[in-house]
């Protein structure tokens, strides 16, 4: 009995597309004998399709992503700057508004040097850890304004929003996650100073902390954080942290392992009442758009994260297992896009 | 005529004291045949004045701290989970509280990789520029609060303000910095996620921009700056930002530099209403005090930063090339704190 997946696929602005097409290419092969059929429909939304109807995301839109098992997305965001963009906040209007509207509160971002990637540490020891950020609060939440906008006297707030129900849920994913790895969770925030929130995040911890007893805890100031995925990344093995210091902290985790051009992250709701989203961590990058330029295998990590997700282990092992042999066996020189994922796909049939 | 300058020293907890004594003592070295008399009064203020009186900082403490021209400061806080201080912040209450009543609204904090320190990164490059963070705003005003504390229904929130005013005089302040250095500003924010507030930093930095035709103007989100700053740190001259992006971006250049223990801060209020404040970037380290262990470099160069504030140019530069051949000649083994700071005098001597 062959088991149906609902793929929503956005393949968004820029080098989307192109690394979109790879990340396809692969799920297609690695499904193709099995027993799973992926069902896909495609959604043309990002900056080019706001240009020409004035829309981001329509609540149809969101409907008809809703409807799905999963999404698959590539990046969006027009070229910065763009005049005819200046009204629209893609970021805002779209990506942010998918995570919070199918409630992606636990937003996995792993991070491994894979062998043969040239980090530019010196030296980066065995990486492998794993950022659980929180996806739906914090300073993320849109509560901002201003006041006298335009005049000397403006005022412009921005509110952090971090509830009980909130931190919990994510900190519990955390805490499971960490027990099926190392056993080691790191809070990163900053309770020194943002005292109420800090206080918040780190009265969980401890709580849940309590379910867990053969996970290790640890704490660092995020400020702290930043100097030890520097100087001694291999110590990580989980961290929880909030929405926008998981931000800062994964973009640097990616720039460690070898280039964000690697790194995969999924927006999962744990719930499974809303579809997860998968995606690189990288943006759309218009300046090398169209030019199989970009790295597709963010993308194809991403779908294996996808699959994991779907429960499809051995598909997910048998493509991390294909990119990291096409990673061990790059001399260097630049692959056109398309070439990177036909390497992986061959490497997945040896 | 000899020139009077009253110098508040506050030395503070764990390694505070040790690293003190040696900023003092190059002080009093470089400034010995000077007509520069630095008339010091010192203020034992801490973790440990809070253990025994219970006071933090009281109103006359700060009185007193406000008549001198200029604060010297080691390092505040005691050990992590002591809990004695469970009520206190020490951070909030002490070194926040000075920061905020004595209006040090450019938060200085240059990074060069001295020539013979090891660097975490493999190829860091000519690495030379300085975050001028903002001190007085932003997520660090302690405007938080909670409600519901302690129960699964608890919301915490903390709200960051960012004025026309605030951020004015410190995009100011940091294209002063940029004409006198390589023409470059770089403005890191959030600006597609923290609209509000990132927008006010964005038109500021523009309308600013047009009095320094000669800086050239670029931008980047908090998270790529982490990339670039362990990809490509040479590429920054001058960066400003706000308060909480400004802590973790200049912890950073501390570890890809070779370690906080060679990153020196001012707080500055460049209106010279109020003195402004020299401290090491790095932390009181409770583990190691009174070991003789802490590397006392970045207090003497916070020495060099305040000689410079005060006009003394020459005993400034002394200072620091003093420092540079300091850490040229350094072979690799440990040396005492004092060791260091008589090196660095005896280098000041030749
Ligand atoms: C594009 C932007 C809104 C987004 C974020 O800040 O979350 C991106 O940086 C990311 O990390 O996925
Ligand atoms: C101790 C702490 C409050 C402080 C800060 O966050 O500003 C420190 O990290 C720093 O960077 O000087």
């Amino acid at each position: 009995m062959s088991r149906q997946v609902k793929l929503a696929v956005i393949p968004g602005d820029g080098i989307g597309p192109e690394v979109i097409a790879e990340a396809v290419k692969v799920l297609d092969a690695v499904t193709r004998d099995s027993d799973v059929r992926f069902e896909k429909t495609e959604f043309l939304l990002g900056a080019d399709r706001f240009l020409k109807t004035g829309d981001v995301l329509t609540d149809d839109d969101l409907d008809a992503i809703r409807g799905n098992d999963a999404i698959l997305l590539g990046a969006v965001g027009g070229l910065p700057g763009d005049p005819r963009l200046a009204g629209a906040n893609i970021e805002r209007g779209l990506l942010l508004k998918l995570r919070f509207s199918l409630d992606h509160y636990a937003n996995l971002r792993p991070t491994r040097i894979y062998p043969g990637v040239p980090s530019p540490l010196a030296n980066p020891g065995e990486v492998d850890f794993l950022v659980v950020r929180e996806g739906t609060e914090g300073p993320y939440v849109g509560n901002g304004g201003a006041i006298r906008q335009g005049t000397p006297h403006e005022v412009a707030n921005e509110v952090s929003v971090n509830t009980a129900y909130g931190v919990e849920r994510v900190v519990r994913f955390a805490f499971e996650k960490a027990s099926a790895r190392r056993n080691k969770l790191t809070l990163v925030h900053k309770t020194n100073v943002l005292t109420f929130a800090g206080s918040l995040w780190q009265r969980t911890v401890n709580a849940v902390a309590a379910e867990f007893p053969q996970v290790k805890v640890d704490y660092l100031h995020v400020d702290a954080a930043t100097i030890f995925l520097v100087t001694d990344p291999a110590r990580f093995d989980v961290l929880v942290t909030d929405n926008l210091f998981g931000d800062i902290l994964t973009d640097l985790a990616g720039a460690i392992s070898g280039g964000i051009g690697l790194a995969a992250s999924g927006n999962i709701n744990p719930d499974g009442v809303f579809p997860s989203m998968f995606e690189p961590v990288h943006g759309s990058a218009p300046d090398i758009a169209g030019q199989q330029k970009a790295d597709p295998t963010a993308a194809i990590l991403s779908v294996a994260l996808l699959l994991e997700h779907l429960g499809l282990a051995a598909e997910s092992a048998a493509v991390t297992a294909a990119v990291t042999s096409d990673i061990a066996a790059r001399t260097g020189g630049p692959r056109p896009t398309s070439a990177v994922g036909d390497a992986i796909v061959a490497s997945l049939d040896a």
